[in-house]
C-alpha cells in the first residue's frame, strides 16, 4: 500500500520529493495531539508546529467553513476580517511594529522582508547564518547553504557561522555572542567593499534550523548593535518561535531580548491553512510600499483571516502560551535527567526541544544513532525528527496543546528507546 | 463607514495598498456570480476569475470544511488527495506534462518555473514581455516593468515589446508574429553575449496583462521555434487563461496552439483557497528536483487538494468549460454590435473580454473615459475593471458560471453607460 503510494508519488511528483522516516507514514486523520495512519495506528504528534492549537481544532475548522460559505475575496475590496486580525496580531507586538502585509506562506513573508530592508537602505547586501532555512522562493532559498543556486550564490548574500552550543563560534561558549557579532561585522564590511552595501540580517530568534543551540537572553545584543551601527535592518523570522511557542513570551525576539525592525510569521498562524505575514514599523512599511508595488491575491482574504483570528481566540481561551511554559519546564526537567553515553546536551526554548548526541569528545555527530532513535520512536507511535548540521539532534516541537501527560508519555518512551537502540553500527 | 475602513487600512496596512474604484467597495457576501456590499447593494461580478465556479460554491465549501475537520498536514507524510489531484489535473494536459509541484500561489509557481528553466539549461537568462505581470516574489516581480527593483533590473532579465492589436509590434498586424519572434531572438542574443545564457521565456497564452491583444492561434509559432532553437524552455503562465476559461480548450496554450515545457497555475484552481502549482514533463521536473531542494509546507496539503478536486468536479458536472464557450460567443456578438466614437476594438478569449477605447487615429489611449466608464458600471452594480498599457481597455473576466442572462444584463448596462458617460473632460 505505502509502496504503491511511493511509486505513485514518484510518477506524479517526480524524484527527490522529501518524506519523513524510512517507511513514510500515510496519515489519514488527526485530532488535537493525535494522528492516525491508514492502518489505524495512533501517533502522538511531538513534531508538527503547524497544527498549533491541535489538529483539526473545531473552532478553527468552524471559522474556515463559516467564512468560506459567506465570502472569500481579496484585499482590493474592503473587509473587516483582515483589519481585525492585523489589529489583534500587532497588539501582541512591541518595538513600534504596528502594520502588516498578509501573505500565504512564511516564504512569501521572508521574500518581502528582504525587499523591505532593500527599500529602507537602498542597498541589497543581506546576512544569514550558514546553517539555516528561511523559505523556498528563489530569493529566500539563496539564504540556505544546503544546495547552491544555479550560477552560484548571489554576491549580495553573506553567511556567518551559526551559533552552536557544543562547538561555539570563536571557541568558547562565553565568548560566542561577541565572536558571532564579529563575524557579522566582517560580513558587513565585505558587502560594503563589494559594492552591494548592507541592507540587513535575517535570523530566527531560537536558531531553530541551526539546531536550537543553547543561547541565553542577550545573546544577540552585540550583533544587533553591529547591525544598527551599519544602518541595516534586523529581520526576525518568527515562523518557528512565534505565537507563544517559547512559552515565557509571545515572540522569540522578546524572549531573546532584542528589537527587530521586521517580523515574519507563517506555519502556525492559521493552524495549517496557508497563511503568512510580514509585520513592520510604519516607517519600514512605508518605504516598502513606496519602492515596490505589491499585491497578493490570496493574502489576507476573509477566510484566511477568519482562520487566523480563530487561532488567536483558541490560544487565549485555552491559555496555550502559559501551558507551553508549564509543559516546557516539565519536559526540560525530565530531559535533563536522561542518561545515555552519547547524549551531549539537552536544550529547550518553550515547547521546542533538542537533544544532541555525539560519538566522542571531539563532538563528532552521532548521526546514525539519532536516525535509529527517531525510527524507534516512530515505531512506538511518537512522531518527532532530527535537526542540526550533523542531523544528530533530536527535534521535538509538538502542537501547543501538548499536555503534561503527553510529555510524560513521550519521555517514558524516549527512555525506553534510548535503552534499546544500539549505539554502535 | 467606508472612510473609516480606509483610515483603518492605512493605519494597519500602510500606504499605497491597492483598492479598486474611486469609492472602494466593502463586500460582505458572495454567491455564484453575485456579490453584496455592506449597504446591501448587489453587484454582478464580471471581474473575479478567482471565484472560478462561483462565489462560495457549496461543493467547494463542503470539501474544505470536510477535509479540514479530518486532517490537514503536509506532503512529507503520504496522503491520497494530493496524488488524486495531480493525476486528475495532469489528465487535462498534453505535451508529455505529467508531474506537478503544489504551491500556495501562482507567484510561488512562477518562482519555481524560472528555476526549472535554470536547472534544465544551466543558464539564468529569462525573457518576458514589457507589459506583463507574473507574480509578486522578488524573482518574479523583476519580470514586471511596472516598477524597477532596488538596484535596477537584474542583468539576466530581458523584455520584448508586448503584442498589441492596435499598435502592432513591427508595425503591421500581419507581420506581428514574426516581428515578436525577432525581438525574442535579439533578446536571446543579448543574454548570451552578456554571459547569462538563455534559460527560457515566460508568457501568458492570452497576454492577459498585456491587454488581451487580438492574437490568432499560431501566433507564437515563430517565437516558440526561436526559443527551441536556442535551447530554452517555454513557460506558459496559465494563471488567467487556464481551467477552461478560454472555452474551446482547457488551457490557453492549447487554444493558441503551442507546446509548453512548463505550465503554471494559480488563482482559479481552488475557487479562492490559496493554491498554485507548477506542471512539467518528467525530464524538466527531474532536473529541478536534482538541482534544488524544494519543499512547501502548505503546498499540496489535504485540505487544499480537496478544494482543488471539488473545483474540477464542479467544472465537469456543471459543464462550465462548454458554458464559457457558449456565453463567450454571445458576449462577443453583442460587443461587436456596440457603437461608440471612442471604441477602437473589442476582443475576447473565452470568458475574458477587452474593449479598447482611443481618442484618435494615433490610438491615443482614452484613459480617463474608460476610468469613468468603469465607475459608471460599478454604480450600476456591475464589477469590472480596465487593463492595458494606457489602462484604456475595459476588462471583463467573470466567474465561469456567468450565464447568457448575466451576459445580457452586462451588455445592456454597458450600452447604457456608453451612452451616458461623457467623452470629453
Amino acid at each position: 500500500m505505502t509502496e504503491d503510494m511511493l511509486a505513485r508519488r514518484a510518477r506524479l511528483m517526480g524524484p527527490n520529493v522529501p518524506t519523513f522516516y524510512r517507511n513514510p507514514v500515510h496519515l489519514v486523520r488527526g485530532q488535537g495531539v493525535w494522528l492516525w495512519d491508514a492502518a489505524g495506528k495512533r501517533y502522538l504528534d511531538c513534531y508538527n508546529n503547524v497544527a498549533h492549537v491541535g489538529h483539526c481544532h473545531p473552532r478553527v475548522v468552524a471559522a474556515i467553513a463559516g467564512q468560506a460559505a459567506v465570502l472569500n475575496t481579496h484585499t482590493r475590496y474592503l473587509h473587516d476580517n483582515v483589519l481585525d486580525y492585523i489589529e489583534r496580531l500587532t497588539g501582541h507586538l512591541g518595538h513600534g511594529i504596528s502594520q502588516a502585509i498578509m501573505t500565504c506562506t512564511g516564504s512569501e513573508a521572508n521574500d518581502i522582508a528582504l525587499r523591505m530592508a532593500q527599500a529602507v537602505t537602498g542597498k541589497t547586501g543581506i546576512i544569514a547564518t550558514d546553517n539555516t532555512y528561511h523559505g523556498n522562493t528563489a530569493a529566500v532559498s539563496a539564504l540556505s547553504t544546503r544546495r547552491p543556486p544555479i550560477g552560484g550564490y548571489p554576491g549580495h548574500v553573506r553567511f556567518v557561522p551559526a551559533p552552536d552550543s557544543l562547538r561555539p563560534v570563536g571557541g568558547s561558549v562565553d565568548g560566542q555572542a561577541q565572536a558571532f557579532a564579529a563575524h557579522v561585522a566582517r560580513a558587513i564590511a565585505e558587502l560594503e567593499a563589494a559594492g552591494h552595501g548592507f541592507s540587513g540580517m535575517i535570523l530566527c530568534p531560537v536558531f531553530a534550523n541551526e539546531g536550537l543551540p543553547a543561547v541565553a537572553p542577550g545573546f544577540l545584543d552585540p550583533t544587533v548593535a553591529v547591525i544598527r551601527k551599519a544602518g541595516g535592518l534586523v529581520i526576525a523570522d518568527e515562523v518557528q518561535p512565534g505565537f507563544g511557542r517559547v512559552g515565557s513570551h509571545f515572540w522569540g525576539h522578546d524572549w531573546l531580548g532584542f528589537a527587530p525592525d521586521v517580523v515574519t510569521v507563517g506555519k502556525p498562524m492559521a493552524n495549517g491553512h496557508p497563511v503568512g505575514a510580514v509585520l513592520a514599523r510604519p516607517d519600514v512599511m512605508g518605504a516598502f510600499r513606496e519602492a515596490f508595488g505589491y499585491f497578493n491575491t490570496f493574502g489576507g482574504n476573509p477566510v484566511s483571516a477568519a482562520a487566523c483570528l480563530a487561532v488567536l481566540d483558541v490560544m487565549a481561551d485555552e491559555g496555550l502560551q502559559a501551558q507551553a511554559a508549564t509543559v516546557s519546564a516539565h519536559v526540560m526537567d525530565r530531559m535533563r535527567a536522561l542518561r545515555h553515553p552519547l547524549l551531549a546536551e539537552v536544550r529547550g526554548a518553550g515547547l521546542f526541544f533538542g537533544a544532541e548526541f555525539v560519538l566522542d569528545d571531539a563532538m563528532t555527530p552521532a548521526t546514525a544513532f539519532v536516525a535509529d532513535l527517531v525510527e524507534a520512536m516512530v515505531a512506538r507511535g511518537f512522531l518527532l525528527n532530527r535537526i542540526g548540521r550533523g542531523a544528530n539532534t533530536l527535534k521535538i516541537r509538538p502542537p501547543l496543546v501538548f499536555s503534561l501527560e503527553n510529555a510524560d508519555s513521550l519521555i517514558d518512551a524516549l527512555e525506553q528507546a534510548l535503552r534499546e537502540t544500539p549505539v554502535a553500527a
